[in-house]
């Protein structure tokens, strides 16, 4: 079996323009940007509970970055360097191949250098760490949503869900509509441009990336910024035809991996972000109000605007 | 059984007076120093590859940082940031917080702000992103030995390896040399501080850490900076009374986890060195010299000054 080494070499080697020094050092050497914060985040996937065991190696490599991605594109960061950290039980060249093409077109299509890493044998586990940049104090956190801001999503928040039910033989779903659902759970594409956009354009107050569900990760800025929301299940996207209304609905409130934005903005820029919902052809929903923080942190309401208990809390890993 | 986000809370939450904003959000945000680079590494340490199952979660809390601080060691990097992904069987309280008390031990130590991370269920699985900072174009790379350097390590290298031996019965050793060998093993002191002197005194052309043993450490700055080089076993520390001789430096040679520094130095350089380890507390061996490239990459010396063959190439994990 080849070394460690060289399959490092072999499958994670290519060439880091953006580094001062990439892999094959003790560490990797980065110059960051004159007048910008780094924004960095880690997250580890881990076979059995992110991903079913034989999940195809090159999707599994282009959604293991994505979603870190899609972290830096929640505060509106501009994606530079990636580090991969990896536990195999095995180093199959075969595997390993198809993986490391899913990163690089991953990476290749959000301009990111892989610029280090690890590799080490145990059970299968992915980490990646990636860094961005932002200029000073321009960040989309999530502790700066205010009452009377907005509420907006993008994209088609629960397809991913969908997805996993189908893969699972829980949901039937046509043919059409399981292609979409089983690409937003397989490859999801981090909304990395619409990040940036709201960022530059000071569109967006506070915003958060969807990985637990829409309503568990609006609490996050619910909680962080100390105000309330009201939710408007009818304000989200038509729910696709064929499929039970509550398990869509459910899909849409509570599915976790769709990896959409959720953010808050002032009603006065409503038409700037119709325009760039048009510019960058992704749609974005309003779909509910920030309000002063109440008794109730979250109030949902139905497509007759009666407020609807809440199931499905999001998907936490410990809970 | 407490959520996710209570765990992370209750036990990796402190002060990051170092960040611009520390864990909470999806990224954590820094601010650089102006004229530095960054230096940055992962590493993935797994139960059963890297520690033992049961092993003490003090001493795993404070390794698993201590051998990333290591590799900013070797960069003559100032450690700054870290970031911390693990994934764990279970949420025992009781375990969370002794380990969170030995990575902050151990952060608190070395002035590192935690400043993120992600916590999943699974196999145990700890992978640290370190970040350092060092003058533009100063680091300490594998690929700047040249011929004629002098070889130096630090501390005492073996040690660890004889500590493992023991805690697994394939060797008796007398009681406090046994303490020495397994705080070496469990509680390893990266050598930042030497690494930082190296560096900004400008005393070392190429430098590692040994990870994986002294001499398959070594050869990694042999080959990046196209170089061989001659090893005297006899130069190296004395091996300890009433351990076999072999044993003891097979242990030197090719026992891992040893978290010192091998540097190579101009031999002008050498009433310096001697003063920095004074300096330090530290004691410096030049156990070498580096020479042009030949057929044969590395010579082992012995106590006689005969050509030794080389065993044990030191530890790779898919070799």
């Amino acid at each position: 079996m080849p070394s460690e080494f060289e399959l490092i070499r072999r499958y994670f080697s290519r060439p880091t323009p953006q580094a001062v020094l990439g892999p094959g050092d003790d560490c990797a050497l980065l110059a960051p940007s004159a007048g910008c914060e780094l924004a960095i985040t880690t997250d580890m996937l881990v076979e059995g509970s992110h991903f079913l065991p034989g999940t195809d190696p090159r999707q599994l490599g282009w959604k293991a970055l994505a979603v870190n991605l899609s972290d830096l594109a929640a505060m509106g960061a501009k994606p530079r360097w990636a580090l991969l950290a990896g536990s195999l039980p095995e180093a199959r060249a075969e595997w390993l191949a198809a993986f490391s093409e899913g990163v690089f077109a991953c990476a290749s299509r959000y301009g990111v250098d892989l610029v280090g890493g690890d590799t080490t044998r145990g059970p299968l586990n992915l980490c990646f760490t990636v860094l961005g940049e932002l200029p000073v104090g321009e960040a989309l956190r999530r502790d700066r949503a205010l009452p009377g801001d907005d509420l907006w999503v993008s994209g088609w928040p629960g397809l991913a869900a969908m997805g996993l039910a189908c893969l699972q033989g829980r949901v039937q779903l046509k043919e059409a509509l399981a292609k979409r659902c089983l690409a937003a759970l397989q490859q999801p594409l981090p909304r990395v441009e619409l990040g940036l956009e709201l960022r530059s354009r000071r569109l967006a107050h506070a915003a958060i990336d969807v990985s637990d569900g829409l309503l568990a990760d609006l609490r996050h800025i619910l909680d962080r910024s100390a105000v309330a929301a009201e939710v408007g299940a009818a304000q989200l996207p038509s729910r696709p035809a064929g499929v039970d209304p509550a398990f869509a609905r459910q899909c849409q409130l509570a599915g976790g991996d769709d990896y959409e934005l959720v953010f808050s903005a002032l009603p006065e820029r409503r038409l700037e972000l119709a325009a760039l919902a048009a510019e960058l052809d992704l749609p974005l929903w309003r779909f509910g109000r920030i309000v002063d923080a109440a008794n109730t942190r979250l109030t949902l309401l139905d497509d007759d605007g009666q407020a609807m208990a809440i199931d499905g809390k999001g998907f936490d890993h410990f809970g």
